[in-house]
Formats: C-alpha cells, structure tokens, sequence
C-alpha cells in the first residue's frame, strides 16, 4: 500500500522540501482540503485530486485509505507539518478500522518555524506550542496549558488564535498569561505565512489583547527573557554567553 | 548587506527547503559548524567555506557579519531549524555589536518535526519543546519545565537528551516526569533522523530512564492521551471526533 501524508510547508511554494516535491510528482491521486489543495503549483494541475472541505478529516482519511487499498499512490496533503496539527495522527486512527495500513509521514515546516523565521527568533529557547481552538479540547484544559507553560518560562506559539465563530479567544488567553507575565512581555503575530499578504508585527501581550487575529494567523509570546532588537523578537538561547 | 541563516532540516539532504537550496546557490561564502557543512550535497563542494568548531558559535556568528559586511554573500547554515537552537538568535545579537544587520532567516524541519513523521504522530496535540543541556539553561530550571509541562498534559519533546559530558540528564528528567506521569507513558526515541543510520524505536517512560541517549538523539514523551497504535506512537488530536 503506498500512503504518504505530505508536509507543504507555510504555502507550499518554496518552502516544500525537496522530499515532499517527489511524493507529489510520484501518487496517483492528491488528498486534501481544497484550499491547501490550491496552494500547489501549476506543476500539479494535471493530477487526480480529491477535495474534502474543512472539518471533514475523518471522511478525507477513509477515502484515502480507501483508494490506497485499491492499488493508487496516495498522497493526503497539509498545510505545515502534518504531524502539528495535521491529518498524520487521525490517518494512523483510521487506518486501524481498516485494519492498518503502513503510512509515510514527510515532515514539513511548521508555523511555528515559519512565522518565526519572519519575526525573527522568538523560539531560540524552550517553548510550547499550544492550539486555541476548543472544537477538540474544553477550554479550561488550554487555559491550564497556558498558564503552565507561561509560568515555566516557556515562549509560546499559538495556533488557531481565532476563527469566525470563536473570535475572542486570544483575548481571554491572554488575560491567563498576563497572571503569570508582564503586559509588556514582547509578542509577535505572522499572518498569511509563505503566502500572498505575508505580514508580520511585533506588540507587548497588553496590545496583544486588543488584537485581531483569524485563521491565519500565527501567535508568538515571549518568555521574560525575550528581547525586541529593532524590529525583530529574539528569545537568547541562555543565560550566559562563551566568547 | 547579504546575510542569511538556513535551516538544512534533518539530514541536509532531501529535507533541505527548495528555499533552502537556492540559498546555498546563491551565496559565495557558506559557513557553520563543520558536522553540519558537511551534510550538504556534491553540488556545494565548490563553495567557500568557513567551518567552525562546536561551542564556538559566537565567533561563527562574528566571521558572518564580517564577511557579509565585506559585501559577501553569506549563508550560515544549522541543522533542522535555525530557530529551535540554532544560530538566528546569536546572529541577531552579534550583529547588533556592528551596528545591526538585516538578516534574512529560512526556516526548516526541526527535529521535533521529522523525528515525530518517524515515530508516527506524537505532536499531534499541544506539546513543549524542551533542551535538556544545561550548558546556558541552570537545571533546576530545566526541571521545573518539564513537571510544568508533563502537569499540563503537553506531549514533551526533548532535545539534546544527552552528550559526553552528561549522560546522565535523560535519567534525571525521567524521575521528573514521573512524578506527573505514570511509568508506561508512551515514548519514543528517534536516532540519526535523516543521516546513515537512522532509526527509531517505542518505549514506556520507565524503560526512557535507563535507556542510551546521545547527542544524535531526539526524544518524545507522549501525554496520558498517547496512544501506542503497532509500532507507532499517536497523540490523537483531541477529545471528540466528528462522524
């Protein structure tokens, strides 16, 4: 059986890896949401697609494994890494009531990485990434988490700060953080990552707060150790410093 | 100015961004640890480079801005990501001792990330990374990170698990996370990612404690919700599932 599920990175552009390009030049037929099936090149037009809309995994899975077991190359694709986040773990679910199936994870970057690499290195230190959306987790399970992490020390990255019917997410998961850290803590936001519209600002948790993010944005708050050098946030790796 | 830091993701081969490619192209002067140059491919052999030793970070960084300020094209590459650990951080200090620089961060496949596509999907719920060197991190904090995050119900991703000088930190954090999880948590080693001899194997958090790390190690350990499905290690997103 030939089942891969492909990383495309922030927007599948050029921030594919080279091994995600050949799992996508080699299947038979593409799997995925359609808008992650668009961000694919010219490249691919010609390729047997399949596309499933947003919340509707569990039936994107089983086709996939479906046409997997009748022979087709398939490759089930992600925006980032699929393992963040991503289709990897409900595929290895799934698979199971088909009676298993050997999959092929290709890891790709994550907004995590992406968005730092445009604010600058916010994640040079420890850091959590923790998911605002409560479709999957209660509430006071993600406020439990933040609050943990921020009061370890750790830089944060948060995912799926807001979306159309849960727009105040970040602000409520930043008056968690704001009992464990300062209101001038150095945050970051990137949106629209690797895609047309890429932007990205720095502002303190306290304008944090105020802030409007959607689906596509990425969240960075610092550690207390975090730093704003110009324009860009720097977490240094450590506290001291060789030569 | 032309200063650009790169990530060559795990093993600088088929990992490699196609950003990252036309980076290594595109500069005159290649320069990192000589471990980590020497992953790239025959087509940079041609390359000038600047290799360095390892703790010698901030003179790598120092001869970069140096080169670049000269007016050469300088690539600084890093393994996996140049955000998680690597050098983005200390290059934008160390520039800022010449009066800043723009520098230009391509992100790639951390460790967490391709270490995660060989285990299965153990990132596939909120999770913190956390270094176990304690190098430029006291121990005692390190500790307090991860009874933070295993309290929390976070996956933990563990880099720098062990090296010569301490072979016992990976021992330590387990009777750590013991404390908040119990002995058959399901973990996950992945070895060499990317690199001649690459390989990955399950265990119980209890068997994690005696178990061999070195610096090529990256480690996993599921949260209560990690489910070890044959030979795969899943986190699977959340809660509830929809039809």
């Amino acid at each position: 059986m030939n089942l891969t599920v492909v990383g495309l990175g922030p927007g599948g552009g050029e921030d594919l890896t080279l091994r995600a390009v050949r799992a996508l030049e080699e299947c038979d037929l593409l799997v995925g949401y359609g808008p992650y099936l668009a961000l694919l090149g010219e490249e691919f037009a010609h390729k047997e697609k399949l596309a499933t809309g947003m919340r509707r995994e569990v039936e994107r899975c089983r086709a996939a494994v479906e046409a997997a077991m009748d022979g087709k190359r398939v490759a089930v694709v992600c925006s980032g890494d699929p393992g963040v986040y991503g289709m990897a773990g409900l595929l290895y679910e799934v698979a199971r009531e088909y009676g298993g199936a050997e999959i092929t994870v290709i890891p790709g970057v994550t907004a995590a990485c992406s968005g730092a690499a445009l604010l600058g290195a916010p994640l040079g230190a420890d850091f959590a990434v923790i998911s605002l959306s409560d479709l999957l987790t209660p509430w006071g399970e993600i406020e439990k988490r933040l609050e943990a992490a921020a009061g370890a020390g750790l830089v944060i990255c948060l995912y799926n700060p807001a979306s159309r019917g849960r727009p105040d997410h970040l602000r409520l998961a930043c008056e968690v953080l704001l009992r464990r850290l300062p209101g001038e803590t150095v945050c970051g936001m990137a949106k629209n990552i690797g895609r047309p519209g890429e932007s990205c600002r720095l502002l303190t948790l306290e304008e944090l707060k105020q802030a409007q993010a959607d689906m596509t944005t990425t969240v960075f708050v610092g550690s207390p150790r975090t730093l704003r050098l110009g324009e860009k946030m720097v977490t240094p790796r450590g506290y001291r410093r060789e030569g």
